[in-house]
């Protein structure tokens, strides 16, 4: 079968009449040339038309290709037109095993690079998973036509292949699936690109070492701006791909390790009649006739859920924050991972559950998920996390015990009222240094740092019953018990400034009874900042 | 060891001047009786100090109760004083092999009942579970004034009790767990009500038809506002707590199937730089300089998804819908389930998979949740739910094909442009009359009906690629095949009077290459409505 027979559009120069070219004895009168001048006007436009007439036949004969009698060419939109049911394959299921099988497969054009007139190079690639495919002249299935229409197509289109899987000569570098190639046998377009992409998946997924490492220019830094700009383009990268997947891994570990304890998922409102945690950074909805405002944490509602006998809930769901400094640092909307249960005899119930939340999380990633994590640190290296899984258990100390840690290694003890930014990097470089581990527990912060719902330590008032935990040095994590007495929330809200009466729809859930509890809350797909709303 | 023994709080006369009672021969002055009377009543106030002093060590020393040694009081405000560690019980797990053990619970107090002076009966509840205690007198361990103590407490006070599990002589009616009760041995009050309870927990989980059948004033129906306001409370009936731990169980099970298939969860912004699907029922939020407008749905944040290769998305999460009509009847904010997936040959492909994906939520609710069911049922009578599991399939059939089942009950065809709500139940009881299923699907409805990113039927332009899920007449899930193409997205924009320009953020992602796809997308915990923004 002959490869689809496409006739060029034709670039037609504009008709000129053949009498003028005559050379008549006499010349045209001024009327007469007016009158050539529109006829010949007038067969242009018709010729321009008949062409573009043709160039639509083209394209429709083109559209229209059929794929089981066809070798290649663009196909037409799909409108469910058809259910052939051929299966499809994964670039991550091929394998030297499959060697000589012929297999479909959609998947992005990373890259085309024809050679000579008789070859085509693709690297198809599939969220994190890439292949190498050749299309290359074979008599009666590839045409020289064929060769150079693939070469010839844009980088990231989608198209569809069917190629024998074939084992590599040897290793291919530039593709993660790299003991196998596929030669092409059909390829078709399924989605092309209107106008020009605005940088290359394969330099927006380049390592910085590799960037800083080569003086040759064409390996350009994809500044964030751009990437954020078009988001669609950047989240294609492998790294993206990669840390997306890891992040809903994360929400399935959570709920995982919390279903199994006895905990139900929640979803609590956004929209509230009044600012919660502090009037400041609250964002104001205009809501029918008068205002609302967006939830800065379900703090309120988690414990409400506690008072009403939920006994133990967790809610994964975006929360807001109208932060400004007029800085892309703080994202205005976020997703929390927040938990609230019952406590039996003492907060440290809940701080152990979070515990094992954690380690849980750990583990899952590094035994579940090692090839997303590889992905990403192929782009990002990064040294392996390391964490106490043996009974000696996560290291643990109390705010006090920190405080002298960092005076130990040379920080004033009159700066250290409460542990900045910069200090709790320093402070895990010391662990990491001390006890050889990346995460670990500070407990018994001062009351002065933690909000008013706070159960302070039943020993010393200026102390807490919170704490948080700690990654590498920054805060993942800040959990307490809270006070569950309304007689005394009320007592502890007037001293942090806070009338309890603003509140009543919160402090009269305490009212009608309400055990004690605790709990804990905190990636992002489109981030939001002050400066960015879209896409 | 005795008994705590709790000074009562004195009510006092007010202390008169003895020498008044004695009678003397001449009576005193207008000065010496002004002199006595103000004596009196100085008196009078330090002896009323004295009582609230003796009342507030009172009420000290049973906060300082020791459980170690004491039977009864007021357990002291939980500040994680100690962590004695000894393990507390569910009733869910109490039955009749249990007989003869001590066990110790943490219970919500649901009614307390006292019997002459020396038994109380209890009902303590968990969650779904309830179950009976009795604090009877009982030589060394309950004493008379335990008796009363217990028979004292407000209902919906939180108690830790102490006691041995008995067979139940006969089958309790008014407890979940009814074939064994509890003896008490020490009983302590963790939290107690400041104030009134709005309503009983029990009046709240009372069926509809028991409330009909009595002429008994005591059974009050609890209206839904007074529900709303209370919702602390209103959510401790067994009803609320079996209803949210099924909305639960539903997103488990969604996330359970769909993990199965090979997708990722995602967290769209709910911050959105333009309003999305329509402008008029979109709320807007003040940020910071300009304003941002709250996601209506996922639906471009899913497709944009879908466009950086993402292949399969869901997402569960808040959606806000601004649509007024002054009704409490639309919800402001609820909880959308949302899907999104790349299409291979057919959008009938997302379609099977939304159907293997309720199958499956219907199988799971059924054989794991009976348990929540039968609660919910015992309230909300309902017919078992029916679906077709067998290798027929789950019936479908076409818009066309449903308007004809409703002309033929008797609608007057000119009517059924759209198939309105009422006709929408009318379909739901013809079709269970009909096929015996409370669970349909109808496919291909006109183009007039759906947004502008539906993809059109391929061989009649005024209908599309779409379809509803429906539940005993009601539509559950609308899905449908989107457009692909930028240029045909821009020409139905158009059409629809939607400027492509304005959305570009959304219409650009197209630009970059697209596969085809198709997806869909639904409780409230404390509902949000246009005159409802608290609790």
């Amino acid at each position: 079968m002959a490869d689809a027979d496409i006739p060029k559009p034709t670039t037609t120069a504009p008709p000129e009449d053949q009498s003028v070219e005559t050379g008549e004895a006499k010349g045209p009168s001024k009327n007469e040339l007016k009158k050539r001048a529109k006829e010949a006007e007038k067969a242009r436009k018709a010729q321009e038309k008949a062409a573009r007439q043709a160039e639509l036949e083209r394209q429709k004969a083109e559209a229209e290709v059929d794929f089981a009698s066809e070798f290649y060419g663009k196909q037409p939109l799909n409108q469910s037109q058809s259910r052939p049911r051929i299966p499809r394959v994964q670039i991550a299921s091929l394998n030297p095993n499959l060697d000589g099988q012929t297999v479909l497969l959609r998947a992005r054009l990373q890259a085309s690079r024809q050679q000579g007139n008789k070859m085509t190079f693709l690297n198809l690639r599939q969220r994190t998973d890439s292949v190498q495919a050749i299309v290359s002249v074979t008599p009666e299935k590839v045409s020289k036509q064929m060769v150079k229409w693939a070469g010839g197509l844009q980088e990231e289109s989608i198209v569809l292949v069917e190629g024998t899987v074939a084992k590599s000569p040897e290793i291919i570098k530039s593709a993660s699936v790299g003991d196998v190639e596929l030669h092409v046998s059909k390829i078709f377009l399924i989605s092309g690109l209107e106008g020009r992409l605005p940088f290359s998946v394969e330099d927006a997924n380049r390592p910085e070492t590799e960037i800083e490492a080569t003086d040759d220019v064409q390996y350009k830094r994809v500044g964030l701006d751009t990437r954020l700009n078009n988001r669609v383009v950047d989240l294609r990268t492998q790294t993206n791909q990669a840390v997306f997947k890891l992040q809903s891994a994360i929400g399935h570990l959570f709920r995982e390790y919390l279903d199994s304890q006895g905990f139900i998922e929640i979803h609590s409102p956004k929209l509230q009649g009044a600012a919660t945690e502090s009037g400041a950074s609250v964002f104001k909805v205009s809501y029918f006739k008068g205002n609302a405002y967006l939830a800065q944490s379900p703090q309120l509602a988690k414990q409400m859920c506690i008072a009403a006998d939920f006994e133990r809930v967790y809610e994964i769901a975006p929360v807001f924050r109208a932060e400004n400094a007029n800085t892309h640092r703080h994202m205005t909307e976020f997703i929390g991972l927040d938990l609230e249960m019952a406590i039996e005899e003492h907060y440290h119930e809940v701080m152990e559950l979070l515990d094992s939340l954690f380690k849980h999380i750990f583990s899952g990633l590094r035994d579940r998920y090692k090839k997303d994590i590889d992905v990403v640190h192929k782009q990002f290296p990064a040294d392996e996390f390391k964490w106490r899984e043996g009974p000696e258990g996560t290291l643990r100390f109390t705010f006090k015990e920190a405080v002298d840690l960092l005076v130990e290694d040379g920080v004033p003890r009159e700066t250290l009222d409460d542990i900045n930014t910069e200090n709790e990097k320093r402070l895990g470089r010391i662990v990491k240094a001390k006890y050889d581990t990346d995460y670990y527990i500070i407990d018994k912060f001062p009351m002065a740092l933690r909000p008013f719902y706070t159960m302070p330590d039943p020993e010393d008032p200026t102390l807490s019953n919170s704490y948080d935990f700690f990654m590498r040095g920054e805060e993942i994590l800040s959990g307490a018990q809270r006070i569950h007495d309304p007689t005394f929330l009320a007592e502890k809200m007037r001293e942090k400034g806070v009338n309890p009466e603003d509140m009543s729809f919160y402090t009269d859930a305490f009212k009608m009874g309400c055990p004690p509890h605790g709990g804990r809350r905190r990636a992002s797909l489109f981030p939001r900042d002050p400066k960015r709303l879209e896409p």
